[in-house]
Order: C-alpha cells, then structure tokens, then sequence
C-alpha cells in the first residue's frame, strides 16, 4: 500500500519501502464506472451508488489503498447479503437548533455520511456551526471522505466512526475499541484543502497484513499480541496498539472521545457490540455509528483573516525544517501528490481486487475496466 | 510529579517511579485562599482571582501539578507586568446562531476560558451544540478544568488551545506548534465525569525538566535534539516530539487540528508568532487563542439513552482485562484517585513552588498556608 511504500514514518522504525506488488492500473473514471456498475448490479439504489463509489475513488484516488476499490467486493456482499439496505430510508429521528440525529437505516456508511454533512453544512450555513449523529449505520470508508466534502464547501469538516474492536487499551490486554478514526478538513484559499485523516490505532489492522504477507518486521509501539504485549511479529498480532506507545493512554483517550461521540450521542452500538467486518453473517445490519461536525470560518471571523491565516500557516509550516532526510509536510500533502501521480499514472489495484473485479464481471455480466499502461 | 511517580505509561519506556520530594502538603482551601490573597494583592479583579485560582485547584487537587499552584508565581508575575490584565474587558466581537467569538482583551487565560464555556453551555442548551472562539487570551493553564466545566453541567466539553512553538512537525527539525492540547469530558449520571485531557506533543516540556533534574533517561519518542532527532538524554533536548513516535504525523496533525480551532478561527496568533512563556518581556500581551465546544446529549437522543450507555461503556472499559502489572483506567479516574488522595493527605507542593509561596508572603505581606503533616 502506497502509504507504505512512501515510508510515511521516516524513522529506521518502519521499513521505508516494501513496494506492494499492483496487478494493473486504470483510468479513474473507468474505475468509477466499474464501481458503479457493480454496486448497481447488486441491487443498490442510486444514492447508494453515488455515494459508496463517491467514497471508494476518494480513498483510491489519494493512494489511501486500505479504504479505495478494494472494499467494492465486500460493499456488494453486504447489499446481496442484506447487511446493507440496497434502497436505505434514511430518516431524521431529532432535529433541534444547530443539531440532528439520523438513523440511517442500515444504509451504506458512505450514503449516511455524507447525507449528514451535507446537514451539518446547511447547520451551520445558518448557525455557524452544526453537527449530525448518526446511527444505525455501516462501515463508512475513508473518513478523510466526509471531512473533505465540508471543506471542499468552504466548511472546517470533522468526521468521527467507531467500529468492530481491535484496539487494546491502554496496559489493556483484549481487543476494546475499534480502530475509531478521527478525520478533520479546513478550506485553503486557491489550494488544496488541509486533510488529516487518522486511526486513533497506531496502524490499521490491514497493514499488519501486509506486513505478514511481506514477511518483515512491523513498526514498534504499533501492535500487541495476545496477551496485550506489544509484538513487531507481524504473525503473533493478535490486536492492535493505541496510538502513542508509551503514551498510549492518549491514543486509547481519542478513541474513546470518537466512540462517545458517535456511539453515545447517536445511539448506535458500542465498538465491543458491533459485528465483525467479515465473518459469515452478511445479512444482520450492524448498527455502526457516526459523527459529523461542520463549522463556517465567517460564523468566527472576517473570511479573508481565516484565508490569509490559513495560507501563512501552511507556508511556514512547509518550510520548516526537516531532519536529515526527511520531509516536512501538511497533513493532506501526501495524498494530493499521490492523486496526481495517479491522476497521470492510473489507479493501481493489487491482485486480490483485480481477481475479485473478474469475478464480479463474471457474475453480473461487466465489462472490466480496460488496464491502462503503466508507460501511459 | 505524580503523573510520573504514578508510573503512567505503564511500560519499561518510562521509570515508573521517579519520587518527586515535595516541600509540604497544605489543605485545599488553606492553598486556593492563598492563591487568591497573592492575585488579589498583585492587582487582579475578582473575577480573574477567582478564574485563576479555580483553574490553578483543578489541576493541583487532580495531580496535575505541572498545571496546579506551582503557576501562581508566574501569574503573579504576569498581572504585575502587564502581560495579563488586572481588570481586563471581555468582549464579544461576533455573535451568531450558536457560535461566538471572544475577545479576551488580555485576560487570564482562565477566565477568557470559563466565561466562554459558560456561553457556549448557553448557546448548546438553545441550539443542542454551541461553540465560542477566543482571541487576545493567555496562559489557560489546564485544558481539562474548562471541559470538566461543562461536563458538570450535563454537557460534553471539548477545549483546545494553543502556546509558543515548542514541538517539532513529524520529519521535522525546529520547533513548530505549541504542545496544543486537546481537553474533552462527558457527564457520567451519578458520578464523576469522564475526564480527558493530553498534550499533543508525547509529553509536556516540564517533565523533561524534571527528567533532567533526576539525572533519568526520557521514555523513547518523547523528545528531540536541536537536529530533530529523538534522544532520552533529557540534557539534548531542544524540543519536544508530536505525539505518536513513528506515527508523528498523528500527533502532528492533532496539533494542527488545535492551532486551526483555536488560532485561524479565532483571529489569535499562531503558535509560531506567541512569545515564550517565560521571558524578559512580561509586559506584552501574547494573544494566545482558544477554542471551547459544549455538546448537549439530550439534543441528540433520550437523555435515559446516553446515561445508560455510558454507564455500561465505563463498566465494560474498567472491566477489560489489563497486561500482566498492568491496570485498565478510565481517561480521568488516575486523577479522580489522587484527588480523593489529596482531599485526605493535602496537597503537596513542590520546594521551589513552597519558596515562592514563602516571597509572596514577605513581598505582600500574606500569612503563608498552615502545612498539613502527612499523618493528618
């Protein structure tokens, strides 16, 4: 996974490229259309369509492989499956001033998510600020996703999750919270906004895989073994690490501020009562919940003080200086760059997804999305 | 300080028990009554006394002595400089829907913070969320006492500030953000709050002090040298890590997400620009800013709902099993003990906090607090 590859720690800690092995590359736009037929063919709705590949190339067109068009096989088993409802009715259980409460009807996390932004910013078109919690809801993607949408209207987004546990507390020895990611994005004037997407875990469980299938070493302080004791085996993994290693009660503390957030303000499962991702059962929704905050910089001050703030900021912030080779940047600068590499490059896909896109071709009657070359 | 002594990390990266040697212990209301004879006598206005003082017992009655009375003399310092002001007029400079901004017109940090969480309580009780930025602010002192303010109202609190540029980005060699902390507490029905609150930086810049003072090796990615790299020789540190070691880009981000709220939203300066908290000059106001947040559950879902459920996620947490020596807590439980510690033993005070108090006392002619003995 490029954010592998790219070495993002830029410490000995972690390895700074296990170049992942990618079947092929594709237009996105080729991509897109194979999602959505896909999603289609399984009997999704337009809004679920829209949104859960809206979502997907979001992830995969910012090289946040983990969350892009890797998911689109499991998306379709969960609408087949009934996990996810194909045509959801969303509806809005409390409304009062700035606020609302959405039950999404065991609709696609991506459809519900960005349908309470897009509140969230109409909230806060008014009230300055406004913020939707969401329940009965499913797994969301890219949580960067949502907080990009506010920002990309002008709003500061947040986007909070919670999800299956994985994570051990801290000095905690069984898996506790899930991995409950915290995403936030803010406006910049004739830019690219700024975009910060983390899991409150010190890594996704997804990398400790990779790190198993490369058969090398994972990064300290990142994930514990059975009996909570942190391991850089990736094959005695038996849970995940809170950010902050020694700190850990930091990372553990987020992922709680995550789950009161989007469990105990929305009425959703806890993260220890939530169905794992995959297992047999693909027909029980799983009651996910979620969080979404949007804020109008004009609400707090002059536009133009937030916009020449926001630009000086990011200035210094990218010249100052780095340690011997490493590289300072914004968080959001990474993926942007990757974005245009792949807007030239294609969108890599690796070789469990490229056989599954077969298989559903195969199933529905697809077209594949045609390979591009890497020399394109 | 007994943040360390209580061995918080919980792993061989940190000594669990560097005692620190406290000078005295005296009684809570002997210790804010002092607190408020010497801001009294320095000049402050009632409602600043009682802000600081109050911020000030937070921390020292919750073990988070870094942040507790040991600040006094500095904020004495601050007020008959200049600095802070003695009778300062807090105004608001925006005032819309459910958000506000306020002009703290060089005022105790204390006391711009808790005047804002009490408006932002007043526009979520209208609106279910109310936010208020702070501009022309200063030293807060502890995040956690203004999130603690709301909750003990039956809100959610979140509050964010930021400080002088004492961290390094991730990948990077100079220093750049404040420690930004990020401070969060929710009411739990029938007993103490739930309680948060980090630093984004691994760990505040005093306990690299006391480090050095006990001659100790640091925790592992907790500080850096004038090159940015991380050292344990609390003698080469030139600054302090992000949060998170090789995952620093989290840490980072956090600090960015704190410097967007509380600087760009609020018109205040950024980090970068503060001047140093303790320096020649304690005449200039340093325009640090702030953000609080006040979230009101019953806007969201049955209040019955929430308690319920936070009551059940609280038990499932202390009931997770812990690594072997290891204990499973709560964020705020570590410090709802030592409070209950405290109330029974005193509070101690470190020797040169106990001199200080001692030149308060001849410069202003106050009766220094009665020490309580140990065996009280």
């Amino acid at each position: 996974m490029p954010r592998i590859a790219r070495g993002r720690s830029g410490t000995m800690a972690e390895p700074r490229s296990p170049i992942p092995v990618y079947a092929a590359r594709y237009r996105e736009a080729d991509l897109s259309a194979f999602c959505e037929a896909a999603l289609r063919a399984a009997g999704a709705d337009a809004p679920t369509v829209d949104a859960a590949t809206r979502a997907m190339m979001h992830a995969s067109r910012l090289g946040v492989d983990s969350h892009g068009v890797r998911l689109l096989n499991h998306y379709v088993s969960a609408l087949e499956g009934g996990r996810v409802a194909r045509a959801p009715h969303l509806t809005y259980v409390r409304e009062t001033g700035a606020v609302a409460t959405l039950d999404a009807g065991a609709a696609h996390g991506a459809l519900a998510a960005y349908t309470a932004m897009d509140r969230a910013m109409d909230l806060a078109s008014g009230f300055g600020i406004g913020a939707v919690a969401i329940r009965n809801s499913s797994h969301f993607g890219p949580a960067g996703a949502f907080a990009l949408a506010a920002a990309e209207r002008g709003f500061v987004g947040l986007a909070f999750c919670n999800s299956d546990s994985f994570v051990r507390l801290h000095e905690g020895a069984e898996r506790f919270h899930g991995t409950n990611p915290i995403a936030a994005a803010a406006p910049v004037r004739g830019a690219r906004p700024w975009l910060f997407d983390m899991a409150t875990s010190s890594v996704p469980f997804n990398r400790v895989l990779l790190y198993r299938s490369l058969d090398i070493p994972l990064p300290r302080d990142a994930a514990s073994d059975a009996e909570g004791v942190d391991t850089q085996d990736a094959n005695a993994v038996d849970m995940l690490a809170p950010l902050g290693g020694a700190f850990g009660f930091k990372g553990a503390g987020l992922a709680g501020l995550v789950e009161i957030f989007s469990a105990l303000l929305s009425g959703a499962l806890l993260s220890f009562d939530i169905a794992p991702m995959v297992g047999p059962d693909m027909a029980t929704p799983r009651n996910i919940g979620a969080f979404v905050l949007a804020v109008r910089p004009s609400a707090f001050l002059e536009p133009e003080v937030y916009e020449e703030g926001m630009a000086r900021y990011l200035r210094t912030l990218r010249r100052s200086r780095p340690t011997a080779g490493g590289e300072v940047l914004a968080p959001g600068d990474r993926e942007w760059r990757e974005a245009d590499n792949r807007a030239r490059m294609g969108i890599p896909v690796d070789p469990a997804t490229a056989e599954a896109f077969a298989q559903l071709s195969l199933r529905y009657g697809l077209y594949l999305p045609e390979t591009q070359s890497t020399a394109y």
